[in-house]
C-alpha cells in the first residue's frame, strides 16, 4: 500500500485531500500536528488529544535526547508507550532546535516573527557547526553533546517514530544568499547520509521525510526540491528561512512546491513551523498536506485564545481589561471543556491571571479545537468542491465550528453555492 | 432538614458516618474536601473532581476577594457558575492568610511542618491587627485591604458558597498562652459580629460555621469549643495551632472535640488544613466529619506522588534516581489516567523533571484519588462496622483502592475477621 493517496483535489489551487498511512494509523490530510516537544501535548491528555480531532503528534528530538535520552525512552518500549499515545507519531531531526541556539533568534526570524518577540538564546550554545554534524551544550545541564545526520537517525529511531525527519542544517533569515546556498548543500549531503543511515538501521515502516531548505531564493528552493523529490524518500518537510512577512512566505512555500508537482505528485508534503490562521488556509490552497506549529499552544500558554476574527488576527488576549466582567464563552458552537461548560472569558481571565494551570489547560484545549475545526472544514470543503467558498468565509471570519454544522445553514450537503 | 445527621457511629472510637446538607447538595462524611483556592483546583477541572468521588470544594476567601474580587463574582452569578462547579462549595474566612501573612511562616507553623520547609513570606503584609479587624497590603499589587468579621462575611455572602467560616485570628505556635488566650477572647467577640451580620444578610440557605481557637491548650480549647456549641452556628471547624508533632495535634484536637461529644454531637465538624494519610484516619477517629489541606495537591505540584506505603509517609518523590527506568505504574487499583494508562513512574518523572504540567495534573488526579479512596474506606469501614480493623490495615499500607474492592479478599460484604 502506497504511503500516501491523494483521495480528491480542489480544481480552483493545488489542494488535495489525502491519506498519509503509517505504523501506528492513518493521517486525513490536511492536517495540523499539534507538539507533544517533550512528550506531552502541554495540558492535555493523549485521549484528549485525539478526541478533539488529531490523528499525529510531534515529538522533539533535541528536547527528548537530552531529557530523559533516546535510549531511555527505547529501553522503555518507545515514545508511543511511553507517553501513551497510540497514534501515529512524526519526530523532528532535532536541527531546528539546536540552530536556533546558534542563531540566537533565529526561531523568532525564520517564522517571519516581529523582532520585538524574539527571545534571548538559552543557556545552551551550539560549539561547532562541521561537516561531520554540530556539537553543542545542553540548555539543561551544560553537559556537551553531537548532532549528526546519523545520531539525529539513530535517536529517531530509538524513539521508533512513525516519521522521522532527515538531519539538516536551519538557516536564518539574515544569512547571506551565498552562506544559504552552502548551507543547502551541506544539507543535502546530510540527506544522503541519513537514508544511508536509514536504509541499513531504521525500525521496519518508519518513513523518513527529506527537507527543503535554500532559503528565500526560487532556484535554490526548486533546486532542493528536486533533489529531496528524487532522493527516494516517503516525504518532504518544509524548512528553514521563509522570508520577512506572510506574502513573502507563501512565495517560497509555492517555489518548494512547484518542483514538486511536477516531480513527485505523491510524497506527502509536511510544512515546519507554520499555523496561524491564515497560512494554514493559504498553505492548503498551496498544496501542503501536514502542518506543525507552537502557535495554538504557546497563545494559550500565554492567555490568548483563538477566535473567528481576522481583524484581531484570529486572536483574544484574555488578559485585556475589556474581559473583566465578559459573560460570555469564548466561542460559540466550540465543543471544548471551556466552551461547551459556558465558562465565561471573565473566568478565564482570572484563571490566565492568577496563573493557574487551569487556564493554560482550558485554553489549549480550545485553541487546538479551534484549529481541529479549520483543518475539518478545509478537508471537507476539498471534498465537496467548495473550497474556493470555504476559504473565502473561513478568511472572512466564518466560525469554522460552524461552517459545517448540521444545523448551520452552510451545511455540506447544499450546494457550494451557499458558500458565495 | 436537619443539616446533619448521624447515620452510623463506630462503637470502638468517636467515629461517625454522616450526611451533611447544603444548598448544592450532600456531602457523604467522613470527607475531604479539595482546594479550589483561586477558583479551581489546580490541574482538574471541576466534573473530574467530582468523579473522583468529591462532593464539596473550598474556595479562599482572601485569594478570591484580592483577585478577580468578591463584587466581580457576585455579579457574574456567584463562585459556583464563576467555576462551574455545582457541587457544594466551602469558603474560609481568609483569616488564614491573612494572619499567615502576619506571622511570617505561620502557615508552616501552625500545621507542624519541620523548620526547613517554612517560606519566606510574600509581599504582602498585615499592617494592624485591631479588635475592628485587620488591614493589610495585598500580594499582588500592595494595594490596601481591610478584613473585618462583617467583611468576611460579606465577602462570602458574595462568592454564595454553601457554608461559610467564621472570620478569627489565626495564631500560631510560637505565640503565648496569654496572646493566645487574649486572641482567643476576640475570636470570640468576633464570632457574634459574623454571627449578626449573616442573620440579617447572608444569603438563603447558607450555612456558618465558628471556629475553635485555643492553641494547645486545653482549657481554652474546651473553653472556644463550649461557645462555639452554644453560639448557634451551623457547624464548627478546628484552627489555629494544633502543636508541634502529630502526637499533640490528635490531642489538641481531642480537647475541642470532647467539649462538643457532649455539647452539640449533631454540628458537624471540620478540621482546617491537615490531610496527611495517619492524621486522616487518626481525626476521623477522634470524630471529625470534613477536612480540607493543601497537601495531596501541592505534593503532586511538588512531584511526589501518595502510595501505600506508611514508612515513607504514604510519599513517592518522583524525581528520586531510583525511579529514572522504573516501568510500573504508581499504584495498582489506582483508576486516575496516569494509572490506569499505565503510564510509567519514568514518564512521570520525566513530566515532572522537565515542568511540564501535565505533571502537576495527572499527579494532582492521583492523589486525590488516593485521598478520596482513603475516605470512601474510612465510612465503609464505619457503616459495616469495621473501622478499627479497616483503619489497622490502612496504617499498616493496605492500598485504599484495594481494601474495599470487589476482586479483593477484603471484601466489605465478608466478616470484619477477614480485617484482623
Amino acid at each position: 500500500m502506497a504511503t500516501f493517496s491523494i483521495e480528491a483535489s480542489d480544481t480552483d489551487s493545488f489542494a488535495r485531500l489525502g491519506r498519509l498511512r503509517t505504523l501506528h494509523g492513518h493521517i486525513s490530510t490536511p492536517a495540523f500536528v499539534p507538539l507533544a516537544s517533550r512528550g506531552a501535548v502541554k495540558g492535555l491528555l493523549p485521549a484528549e488529544v485525539a478526541s478533539i480531532g488529531f490523528q499525529m503528534v510531534l515529538g522533539n528530538t533535541f528536547h527528548l535526547m537530552l531529557s530523559p535520552g533516546a535510549e531511555l525512552i527505547e529501553q522503555l518500549g518507545g515514545l508511543h508507550s511511553f507517553i501513551g499515545w497510540e497514534g501515529p507519531i512524526i519526530t523532528d531531526s532535532g536541527g531546528f532546535q539546536v540552530f536556533s541556539m546558534g542563531h540566537g533568534t533565529v526561531a523568532d526570524e525564520i517564522k517571519s516573527r516581529a523582532p520585538h518577540r524574539a527571545r534571548a538564546s538559552s543557556r545552551g550554545t551550539v560549539l561547532a557547526i562541521e561537516e561531520q554534524g554540530v556539537r553543542f551544550r545542553s540548555y539543561i545541564d551544560g553537559s556537551q553533546h553531537r548532532l549528526t545526520p546519523e545520531r539525529s537517525m539513530q535517536v529517531q529511531a530509538s524513539l521508533r517514530s512513525d516519521i522521522a525527519l532527515a538531519f539538516d542544517e536551519c538557516t536564518p533569515f539574515h544569512v547571506s544568499r551565498d552562506y544559504t546556498a552552502r548551507s543547502m548543500e551541506r544539507t543535502h549531503r546530510w540527506l544522503a547520509r541519513c537514508i544511508d543511515w536509514h536504509e541499513a538501521n531504521a525500525p521496519k515502516g518508519q518513513l523518513l521525510y527529506g527537507i527543503v531548505q535554500g532559503g528565500v531564493y526560487q532556484d535554490l528552493r526548486r533546486q532542493s526540491s528536486a533533489l529531496v523529490a528524487s532522493s527516494g524518500c516517503d516525504g518532504v518537510a518544509i524548512g528553514g528561512s521563509l522570508g520577512g512577512c506572510k506574502e513573502q512566505m507563501h512565495q517560497v512555500v509555492g517555489y518548494a512546491l512547484s518542483e514538486l508537482r511536477t516531480q513527485a505528485q505523491l510524497m506527502p508534503r509536511h510544512l515546519l513551523g507554520i499555523g496561524e490562521v491564515d497560512d494554514l488556509i493559504a498553505c492548503v490552497q498551496l498544496g501542503i498536506d501536514t502542518f506543525d506549529c507552537a502557535m495554538p499552544t504557546r497563545l494559550a500558554r500565554h492567555g490568548t485564545a483563538l477566535v473567528a476574527d481576522p481583524q484581531s488576527r484570529w486572536r483574544m488576549d484574555l488578559l485585556r481589561a475589556a474581559r473583566r466582567a465578559d459573560r460570555a464563552p469564548l466561542l460559540e458552537g466550540c465543543p471544548c471543556h471551556a466552551c461547551s461548560g459556558r465558562l465565561s472569558r471573565a473566568y478565564l481571565r482570572h484563571l490566565v491571571s492568577a496563573r493557574e494551570i487551569n487556564g493554560v489547560r482550558l485554553l489549549t484545549e480550545h485553541n487546538l479545537s479551534f484549529i481541529a475545526a479549520l483543518m475539518r472544514c478545509l478537508r471537507e470543503a476539498i471534498a465537496s468542491g467548495c473550497l474556493p467558498a470555504v476559504a473565502a468565509q473561513l478568511r472572512g471570519g466564518a466560525n469554522p465550528h460552524l461552517v459545517f454544522s448540521p444545523t448551520s445553514s452552510l451545511s455540506a450537503s447544499a450546494d457550494c453555492s451557499t458558500f458565495l
